[in-house]
Order: structure tokens, then C-alpha cells, then sequence
């Protein structure tokens, strides 16, 4: 299988110590390195050479709970400039708030960054959730979810305008004549509800001409962003059927806007690799039981809108508002009624369930397991790749590169090597133009 | 002289092809590779191995006259993320907008840079100036001056707030403990004119505590917010005595300020080097033939405000308003009104002075001629030291680190190596403490 559009999608999230939230508590964690631009390097070093599509990086604009683990450290950009130069095939995808950029900047930073890693750069582009990030910009609170939206898609559109303002021959480099051809530089003049954006950029076309625009969305809204505009799209399904209903609406609405791009949906994915079952349980058993109950409770409150911190560990979830009352961020309220629902899970049992990824997927198993499991999403359209969230860091990454992905090759599921240069193509996307 | 306080500092001002707006018309410029991060690095590494203090980033947010020649490429904060990388002890500054960043991303961009590049950050303050630029950042003109320096003061002692927003100590990465100390991150609640912030920062304090906060202000707003603020200053000076003005006024208005801190003043210093005056002089010419006369028109228009591109090029340049009435950049239009109260030039010849630098020092000349003006400036209450701003690049530097450094270093004026490792030591700063 030579057509990369016809390949699993492999990207490896990055985030501090893993995604167990006690993961940095590990003997073995590196939470003396996260600060360490070093160990990030490392990180995609790996998953390049593992052959992954991409490292993704979340972001948020608000420090809270500090005693309880590591959340931000280096802000992304900056840090997957300085990765962009430690690895040479993989794709970079840093997670931008257009709640709180500037289009202007925003595009002028990830065009820069798509020049310096040579056509690698993706950007998930997210509206952002918390009061506390919104008090750090200006706002006195989070403007609602219909204000965000729309401004996201203004800003989205105004980005790539942005990009397209240097058509692709735009530099003639002419000694005696000129630098660039002032009719291939040009002006969007661009006034909205939101923003007003005279361009051109500073920076010449990307080499991608866009660079990659993931974007994740479980509300309406969110989704039908994702069906108008993402390239790529990051998702949160809890099961094989949560993700199928997921991809086959997103896969309409794709096809309803009109859209002949391939989309890939690429859901979060938390793996516990062993070399038996017991073995990979065993893995799980030992960060969750580094857990301190109180975090996961503060956690679980944030998740649900809903201060949980006295309930008893030990009894039975009460029953939580509906879906349709539930104000904050739809996906990871879904997913907490789903596993109470399906689970009847005890407060500690859910906290458990909750602690690696906040509610993804979970396959825990020896690699052979896990590929079977990862190649059956694949092909019953649950999946078009996976976002990987290994629970720890970078023991996860590296047991996933040694032993899952050989397997995945040897399927012919995923690529043996980079046959592709930018990220663009390692996802089967096509370039647009500008001219 | 082993106290770095006593020495000479020296930033490269790294600027696409060199300051000489024709330098990218050379048949030897790299103007095909202004967009390749490595040509910046070796940048970075020729500095590195003249042991500058710094190298430094101008920035803009417009791209206009895209035909006459390079202007922005590369933004700067990313590229300066992959060039920390490939050096190990010189600064790295780069320019940041007061008034078109918020102050929480400006110091979220600049603490993960220092954290990345391990203390050697440096950010220069800029108000901006263009209608242009404004007009890119939902402004439809550049708000006026008086605004923007208000705006700018708040916002440096914004982002210098969020940097002490975890203390020193804050991370305790206690494993069976907390990560970091909740009574050692604060929140900053600030509420001021020109923006909310409640913080923390999302990043831990920076190596440096503060990186180190650069300023260049000619306006009677900029020099005190220069002294108020600034613990190393840019500078525009035409020639001594211009210098010995600004340095004297600075220099009294620190004191004035109540600080002790040295705060270098380095103007920048566009040099022309050649093994006898006359290969200097005729390396100016080569590049100053290069210059098409309509770009300088533009250029000079730009500076003064009013268009003369219909002027007579070999005629006396006519008389200007006087600089109270100027109500654009004031260090510029000085620059130009000297050049013409004491040269008397035609208009060709004004445009072959400000074609390089705009107006900035020029020593044009052998290595030692060189050594010997840069010693007496330093000696004479002009300059604690140099932005070197080279009419071509890479050759400029090239000629700089190899020729006149090692004349420097013999005469005791300028580091043999670096003895100490952050940006702030190199510049005999204290570092200030958050606890």
C-alpha cells in the first residue's frame, strides 16, 4: 500500500510527563526535564523514528492546581521551532487559540514556523474553555460558545487569506529587477465582525501554502467547523461505536459542505503495552494507584461543572444533568455520562477511568492486541488514524514505536518510511495553490 | 579586565541581507535563503565565535515596497527558538509589540524562550509606528504616540509581574508530594487602562528571572520609559557628539529614576571594513551603485513624511519642518535634519547616507581605524558598547569577528571568552529574585 491516503495516521500528543495525570509521580518520570527543550527533542526523535505523521501539542492560558501535577510548561511554538531542527521528516501541530490571537499573528507565526521546519507545521486551532484563560486576556469572563465559534471561523478564514497574500512565484529574487512582484503581494483588506486585517502577511507563501488546520469539536458547532474547515481532525471517542457515530457524521458533513478532501479523523488514543495482558493491567494499576484522590476529584469537578470533592469515593455516581443543560465543553461531559451509564462505575472506579486522557479511548494489552484492536477502528470507519496519549512519558511512546508499530507495518497498515516530505502529504492531503 | 561591567558589549543586529537596502542586489548575497533557518544560525554561530553579547531581531508587522527588497522574512521568536539551538552562550533578542501583543503572551513567548535557550533571552520593546502595522491588529490607524507609551509601560510591568508570578522555588516536584508549591505561584489580579491579567503564568520562573528587557526611545516618552525600564538600551546616533547627548540625558534620567543598574547604551554601528580607507570606501560604493534611486526616494519619504519621489536628485534637499512639528518617529527625522544642517547634501547624496542603517553611525575604514573610533566612543561617554548593523551579511560579520574582535580583545576591551552563561551576566546585570 503505497498510497499514503490509504495508511493508518499515527501523531504522538505530547504532554508533560504522559497523560496519566500521575504520571510525573512515576520513579522513573522525567518531571525534572519539563523544562528541558531536550527532552521534547527526544520525544520527536522517537516518534520519527517510528514513522509517525506528526507531534500534536496542546496549549492552555491559565496555571491552576499547581501542586497536583505539571500542565503547561514551554508555550508550544517556540518549543516545536526548536524540534523542527532535532528531527527532519516528522510533522509538528501546535494548538492555537484564535480566542485570543490575532490572526495576524497567528498566521505570521506558524507560516514562520512551516518555512523553518521545511512544510511540517499543522495547527489545531481551538477556541479555548476556561474563565481563568479569559482573565489573562482582557476578558472579565469567557465569551459564550456561539461568540467563540464564530469568531473562530472568522479567524480561520482571515488566516488563510493571510497565507494566500504572497502568491506561490511571488519572490522573483531578481538582482537587477525586482525582490518580489509587488502584483503578487496583495492586500486582503479584510473587515468582519471580528477583526479587521488590511495584510498582506510579512511572510512569504508556507511551503505547504496552508499549513495543516486540525481542529477538534464534539458540540454542533464544533463539528460543523470541523466538517467546513479542518483538514485534519482530532477526536475524542471513548469506544469503537462512539467513534463510529462521530466519524460518520463528521464524514456527512464533509461531503454535505461540498468537500472532496480526505478529512482524517484521528481520535485520542491511551495505550497500555505489555507483554501479556496481566503485564499491561499491571502498568495501569501502578500510575493509577499514584493518584491522589483528592486531584482526580478536582479534576472530575472541572470536567462536570460540578463540585464533587465531598462526595464518597466508594458509592455509586449520582446521576448528573443531561447533556443538553451541560454548558461547558460538550465531548468530555458526553464521555463521563457515557461511562456511568455503560459502567455504573463507583466514584473511584470513574476516577480511575478518567485519570489517563480524561475519558479517550483505553486499549490495554500486548501489541499484538492492541494493532488488532487499533487496525479494527481503522477499517469500520471509527478511525482514519489515532492521536496517541501514551500515559507516561517517554517509556509510552517508546514501547509504542519498538512494538506496535512493526506490526502495524507488517499489516501494511502503516508506512516502513517517510516517503513524503511535508505534513501535508503524510496525511494525503493535497497543496492548495496561490497564483 | 575580567569584571564584564568594564567591557565593550556588541549585539550583531541580524537583518536579512544587511542593512544596506541594496545588499541583497550583490552578486555574493544570500537573498535566496532568507527563508532558511540556517542561514540565521550560522549567523548566530559567526557572532558566537566573535563571543558577542547578543545577536537581535528588529520586527514589523506590514510588509509593504515588497518589490525594492527584503524587509521581514522569519518571525523572529520562532526563529530565534531554532537558533538557541544551534549556539550555546550568546543572547538572543527579539523585538516584541507592546501594542499588538497581549502582555500575558509576550511573557508566556519570552520565559519559554529562556527556559529553551537556558537564560540567554532578551526582548526589545517596541510601540510600533505604522498605519500599516495597526491596520494588520484590528485598529483602523496607529493609535497615537502618547497611547501607545502608556500602554507600553503597562504592559512591561505587566509581563515583569507574571515572570515573578512563580517564585524561584515554586517547583518542588516532590514525588509522593505537590509539583509545585500553590503559596509560591500567585495570580497577579492586575487591572490597569490598557489590560486585565489575573495570572500565574502558565510557565515557571524564567533562568534569567526577567529576560532582559532592551528599549530604544528617542521621543521624550521613549527616553523615559527607557529609563525607567530598560536595562539596555538601543540607540540611534549619528555621529560623537549625538551619542554623548543621548548618553549623558539617559544616563541622568536612570539616576534620576532612583536605579543603580548599569544599563549599557549601544547605538547601532554600521561599519565598512577594508584592508586600506580606500577598499572600505569602495565597498560602501559598490553597494551604494547598487541602490536604485526610486527605492531610496520611497524610503526617505517614508522617514520624513512627505513624498519626495518628484524631487531633483542633484539639487539641495529643500528645507523640512522642524522636528517639534514632525509627528512620526523623532529619531529618524533628527538623523535626517543633521545630515542636512551639517552636510549641506544633495538629495543623491543624502540617499547614499541613509541607505544603510537609516541614518545610523557609519565608520568606514581599516580594523584598527575601526577599533580605535569604537574605543573612543567607549571611552568618551558615547556608547557602553555597539549593535553592529553590517551593510551585507553574512560578509559584514565575517569581516567584523575576524578583523576588528580580535584588535578589541588585545587592547582589554572586549571578551577573549565567555565566562559567564546567561545573556544578563554577559551584559553585568544582577539577576532579580522572585520569592
Amino acid at each position: 500500500m503505497n498510497d499514503s491516503g490509504k495508511l493508518m495516521h499515527i501523531n504522538l500528543f505530547i504532554f508533560g510527563c504522559g497523560h496519566h495525570r500521575a504520571a510525573w509521580r512515576h520513579p522513573m518520570s522525567s518531571v525534572e526535564r519539563l523544562g528541558d527543550i531536550a527532552y521534547y527533542e527526544e520525544l520527536a526523535q522517537t516518534a520519527e523514528r517510528g514513522k509517525l505523521d506528526a507531534v500534536f501539542f496542546a496549549d492552555g492560558q491559565s496555571a491552576d492546581n499547581v501542586a497536583d501535577g505539571p500542565r503547561w510548561f514551554l508555550e508550544p511554538l517556540t518549543a516545536l521551532a526548536a524540534m523542527s531542527r532535532a528531527t527532519r521528516h516528522i510533522g509538528l501541530i501546535s494548538t492555537v487559540s484564535s480566542t485570543f490571537y490575532t490572526p495576524f499573528h497567528a498566521a505570521r507565526l506558524v507560516a514562520s514556523l512551516d518555512h523553518i521546519s521545511r512544510g511540517r507545521m499543522g495547527w489545531n486551532v481551538v477556541t479555548s474553555m476556561f474563565d481563568a484563560e479569559a482573565r489573562n486576556h482582557n476578558f472579565d469572563a469567557m465569551p459564550d460558545h456561539a461568540w467563540r465559534y464564530a469568531r473562530a471561523e472568522e479567524f480561520v478564514d482571515t488566516v488563510l487569506r493571510l497565507w494566500d497574500s504572497w502568491t506561490d512565484d511571488a519572490l522573483e529574487l531578481d538582482r537587477k529587477g525586482v525582490y518580489a512582484r509587488s502584483d503578487k503581494v496583495h492586500a486582503i483588506h479584510h473587515k468582519g465582525e471580528h477583526f479587521r486585517v488590511d495584510g498582506p502577511l510579512t511572510v512569504p507563501r508556507p511551503p505547504q501554502g496552508h499549513p495543516v488546520l486540525f481542529q477538534a469539536g464534539a458540540s454542533e458547532q464544533g463539528r460543523d467547523l470541523a466538517a467546513r474547515r479542518a483538514e485534519a481532525i482530532y477526536a475524542v471517542a471513548y469506544d469503537l461505536a462512539a467513534a463510529q457515530e462521530y466519524y460518520c457524521d463528521i464524514k456527512a458533513r464533509v461531503r454535505a459542505a461540498g468537500r472532496r478532501d480526505p478529512v482524517p479523523i484521528m481520535p485520542g488514543l491511551v495505550t497500555y503495552i505489555g507483554s501479556t495482558q496481566d503485564e499491561a493491567r499491571a502498568k495501569q494499576r501502578e500510575l493509577d494507584e499514584l493518584l491522589p484522590a483528592p486531584d482526580a476529584l478536582r479534576q472530575l469537578s472541572m470536567y462536570i461543572g460540578r463540585d464533587c470533592t465531598c462526595w464518597d469515593l466508594d458509592a455509586p455516581v449520582p446521576a448528573l444533568m443531561p447533556l443538553e443543560e451541560f454548558v461547558g465543553p460538550k465531548g468530555r461531559y458526553a464521555t463521563v455520562l457515557r461511562i456511568i451509564e455503560t459502567e455504573k462505575p463507583t466514584l473511584r472506579q470513574l476516577l480511575g477511568r478518567l485519570a489517563a486522557g480524561g475519558g479517550h479511548c483505553t486499549m490495554i494489552g500486548t501489541p499484538e492486541t492492541i494493532a488488532d484492536e487499533m487496525e479494527r477502528w481503522w477499517r469500520n470507519e471509527a478511525a482514519d488514524g489515532f492521536n496517541l496519549m501514551p500515559p507516561s512519558l517517554p517509556g509510552g511512546i517508546e514501547d509504542f514505536v519498538d512494538q506496535v508499530v512493526p506490526l502495524l507495518q507488517k499489516r501494511g497498515l502503516f508506512r516502513r518510511d517517510y516517503e513524503t516530505t511535508s505534513l501535508r502529504e503524510h496525511l494525503g492531503l493535497t497543496r492548495p495553490s496561490a497564483n
